[in-house]
């Protein structure tokens, strides 16, 4: 293996270029940002070098929703109305996983979003210490939730909340700060009310954040209102869910009154424009109500069976585009706010820096081929990253000063491809035979 | 340069995966498919063999709608209001242009194409005899037209029909079979019904196709009805602009008597999703009506400054999204329907053959790696194709049996790369200068 992936100490990326310039960036021994400029290199005696020539530095991409394993259900089923997708074809296939299947599922979406610039993500899933195993060998950063759904049945609940429990006191334990645990009640419609509220309770003792899904669906906001007399969002506040560390995905279908809310009380939104066009959910995030109140607007990819890839790259573009197509507004979600709810505002919401190139901050860094042909002419460089480029231009990945990609190597790519289809092959082989 | 670009005579991909076997594709030395089986490479004593193993193969994908040369405008200027775009960007930077700069951002365009699978295009756009220099050198198949556009003045339309003529005499009179040329008249906002009518006869005349624009926006739609009385589609078959040689970009704005038109006529519409949405248009093309109109629809990428990149594997998923999204319905243009606008409709729209792989057919192939990310898991080929995977999988492409791309490499790419980055330099110094 290149010694680049095991060496460990300082880190200089030398000459890659930052707003046109080039630049060093200097990482200290802790795998932060120690310096950037001109002559950064004189501020570290450097164990690793990187030449940084023919390379735009960005902040690595945070990806604020997904379900990493269903990786492994990568195009399994598609272009179904989303009952039958479920009831037909995810939960029978979901009903024989295993935690293997979630170790090899997590280990190839780690290797898709380190190939694609992702260095953190947000995820939701059953078996999720086998996740962490995963997230702990590739090196990434990962905030994962139990999904927690009780369905409004007592014994459910208790089940929910005892594997919510272990979960995340089994990341505290394994003391690895790259990886945090969350609470995850899953949604309004599979969550009861006392189910939120001690997911709310239970996110605030142990100190750690929220991850659910918000109004993905028009019938998920009628039955809502139906039941309960308000909208899901004030559901979700009543019940103490939305905190400065919440992270609510999809938001389609936010009403002006619950973007205030969500402002208000510091919410982070993560928008899934892939996912919601691919399942038709009628409506786009609101964006320009989310930006002008305040929260915290980033991005995700969802999982695998619903978009059907973990490229943020190419997820920027899906976000830009369909804000512009949905709200008649060519001028809506400019590249350079794209980028930014790709990076920064995803950091904000995990909580894992400021997500900026930035001394002090961890060194979370993608570098990408400035002669690449999305990449030329280079006039914006926000503009080649969001609408010209994918996952394919990054050819150079760090995570906390760690290079977890160099020149497109990932150390053990082949090996996780093939244990992933063999895991895929063998799952739809148990779940066929049942 | 390795020899599989500059050898000539049969070819051999030995153990390519279709339909999930793996068989042999036999390749003529006039370049055309052979034999395609598990026993096809006894047909031929072939003088490249090129290893199909952990390769998918699959039709080279046409690109039904482009301005290739405009490349060199990627990322100039994005996210404004369509008017102000054209007005303070787009055509300050175009009236700048020359036959060099269109010879180089067609070389970029070509080797962009090449990288993600597409053998195939439709451009329309200005000093195309440079633009023909560069497919001739890059090997692919173009469809070439110079953009028509009288805007009602009499001296203007002489000018138009003068450089109509001498560019469809000037690629005839290269007798390349690669290289056809179309008229094309702009739009019927930018071109006199006189100007149509000669453009019917004229193409009726030379025995070649039409490339217009057609309902990209609602305005084009309204103004037309006040100006003339009818809409769009039916102006154009008035002035015989509609026949079985016909590509319409867009059509975004017909209405469902409009595509009955279209499909009555036998024409060949150009899905543009990534344009319609960044520039929000404000309506997708109603595809279910063309669809069952008989109307042939194909898919194409629009120039850079509106997508801003030329990748048909990206297109295909917009397309199945943003029919899916627009018209709130999850089954509408699934995968293989994507696949089939790409390839197939393409080829039709074209006339490069049947854009599939069978006996007889040129032999217009891109090989995909079945080992890749997003390739596993590989359930139904389609959907990967389409969902999960971007250019950058495609490895190897060959157009007519010659072999333009193997493992990624296409020669000459940074000489090409850097003598494009050169050519928008010194076209935006020219610009600013003025």
């Amino acid at each position: 293996m290149n010694e680049i992936f095991t060496a460990r100490g300082s880190v200089l990326i030398a000459g890659a270029t930052i707003d046109g310039s080039a630049v060093d960036i200097a990482i200290d021994e802790k795998g932060l940002i120690a310096g950037i400029g001109k002559d950064a290199r004189k501020t570290i005696d450097a164990d690793i070098v990187i030449d940084g020539t023919d390379r735009l530095a960005v902040p690595g991409l945070v990806n604020t929703h997904t379900h990493a394993a269903m990786s492994l259900l990568r195009g399994y089923a598609d272009d179904m109305i989303l009952q039958d997708w479920l009831s037909q074809k995810i939960w029978p296939l979901e009903a024989h996983l295993t935690g293997d299947d979630v170790y090899a599922g997590t280990r190839l979406a780690c290797l898709e979003m380190i190939k694609s610039g992702t260095v953190a993500f947000n995820d939701m899933y059953f078996f999720m210490d086998r996740a962490a195993d995963a997230v702990d060998e590739m090196g990434m950063r990962a905030t994962l939730a139990y999904g927690f759904i009780d369905l409004s049945i007592p014994e459910k609940r208790e089940a929910e909340i005892k594997a919510t429990e272990t979960l995340v006191s089994g990341i505290k334990a394994r003391g690895n700060p790259r990886i945090q645990a969350a609470v995850g009640p899953h949604s309004i419609y599979t969550v009861s009310p006392e189910g939120l509220s001690w997911c709310a309770e239970y996110a605030r003792e142990q100190g750690i954040g929220i991850h659910t899904h918000l109004s993905e669906t028009e019938k998920e906001v009628v039955d809502c209102v139906a039941q309960f007399g308000k909208r899901p969002a004030a559901l979700l506040d009543e019940h103490g869910c939305l905190t400065p560390r919440t992270v609510a995905a999809h938001c389609c279908w936010l009403d002006e009154a619950e973007c205030r809310l969500l402002g208000e009380r510091g919410v982070s939104a993560s928008h899934n424009p892939a996912s919601n066009m691919k399942l038709a959910v009628n409506r786009a995030m609101p964006y320009h109500w989310l930006r002008s109140s305040g929260a915290n607007v980033s991005l995700g990819t969802d999982g695998c069976s619903s978009n059907n890839n973990l490229d943020m790259l190419e997820e920027m573009k899906f976000a830009a585009l369909l804000q512009k197509f949905a709200w008649n507004s060519p001028t809506l979600l400019p590249a350079g706010e794209a980028v930014t709810m790709a990076t920064a505002a995803g950091a904000r919401a995990l909580g894992t820096g400021p997500g900026t190139l930035t001394v002090g901050a961890p060194a979370d860094i993608a570098l990408l081929d400035a002669r690449a042909v999305c990449t030329t002419p280079l006039y914006h460089a926000d503009s080649n990253l969001v609408y010209a480029c994918n996952g394919s231009a990054v050819m150079t990945v760090l995570c906390g000063g760690r290079v977890l990609m160099h020149e497109r190597e990932v150390p053990g790519e082949e090996e996780i491809v093939r244990e992933a289809a063999a895991a895929a092959r063998s799952l739809v082989g148990r779940a066929e035979d049942a």
